[in-house]
């Protein structure tokens, strides 16, 4: 059992339907800490791979991605949810429905920071039904780039985002996959890894 | 000079209507070593100063306040600008208005994450006329905590932010206070530090 899934034991709660809050150390507080031992742990199951960007989604993907940047030595892009006036030049963009705000975004980056030159590793914090990751990743293939990575906090191994992303043959490492979870019982069982 | 300004010199592009794009380093793209320079500057800047939390605002403050709070081994929150249904209980909440996206959020924190033993460091990429920063400073007002002080990447030092907060008694610490700048021309101008 690694650290993260150490600490959902410890910290996470379980909600009636499928919630699980981590708001307490993954995305409203922030263990530094943690996301240091999450970038060692991406920097060994992505050793080798020819990395020069991490891309992330606005706003709890981006803390993870900035601080394991440290450990793979580049920039972070984050990708924006919504059009914002200090934005100019041409953008990519991707449809990305929200299940949590229930409600469709414009995923949107700008064409100055993605490239065909750019290998891509992608951080986020939840993986669900994987609709902000498809987005991601159409918005690095407009570029021309490379996706070489997928990189998660913690991925609902029952819903059917993972499954969708392995199929694609992307290299898709969930540091923590939740394979069930009881709300009643407040139990969390993890897919052995 | 420090290393933001110098970067703001060679990588900023100032635009009509008093804005400076900072995207490809500080709030779209993130040079990561640059945020570590700039924690060690906070560092010096409040040392020896009680910090044991970095409060910041989604989405471009988190990934500052998060290579930033490595520089003071503290935990990060960032405050939400809409509420999401995977908060619940009860929150702080403060109005605030944005003159970037021209309209106002209800910004909020969780009170899990906020009280009367925090000493809080307020991490923000911007500062112009100090709306969010006042919102912020709100939040931890509620709780009971204390604002030890806020740390600032890019100041508007023409707008009135800044000496609305110096003059309200907080330790206000911006890395690059622009006093001037000209679309025309393209220049930057600096107040000495």
């Amino acid at each position: 059992m690694n650290c993260l899934e150490e600490r959902i034991l410890k910290d996470g709660i379980v909600k009636e339907g499928n919630v699980l809050k981590v708001d307490s150390f993954l995305n409203h507080q922030m263990d530094i800490n943690l996301f240091n031992e999450m970038g060692k742990e991406f920097a060994k199951r992505f050793e080798g791979k020819n990395i020069n960007k991490i891309l992330t989604i606005e706003a709890s993907g981006i803390g993870i991605a900035c601080v394991v940047a440290q450990h793979f030595n580049v920039p972070v892009v984050f990708a924006k949810k919504s059009k914002s006036i200090n934005i100019d030049g041409d953008m990519y963009v991707a449809e990305v429905v929200s299940y949590t705000h229930k409600n469709t975004n414009q995923v949107i980056v700008s064409k100055k920071f993605l490239s065909e030159d750019d290998h891509v590793l992608i951080i986020d914090d939840f993986l669900a039904n994987g609709c902000a990751l498809q987005g991601l990743i159409s918005i690095v293939q407009s570029a021309g780039g490379t996706v070489e990575g997928i990189g998660i906090a913690i991925e609902k191994g029952f819903q059917p985002g993972g499954q969708i992303i392995r199929n694609l043959g992307y290299q898709l490492e969930s540091l923590a996959i939740v394979e069930s979870m009881d709300a009643s019982t407040g139990k969390v069982e993890f897919r052995a890894q």
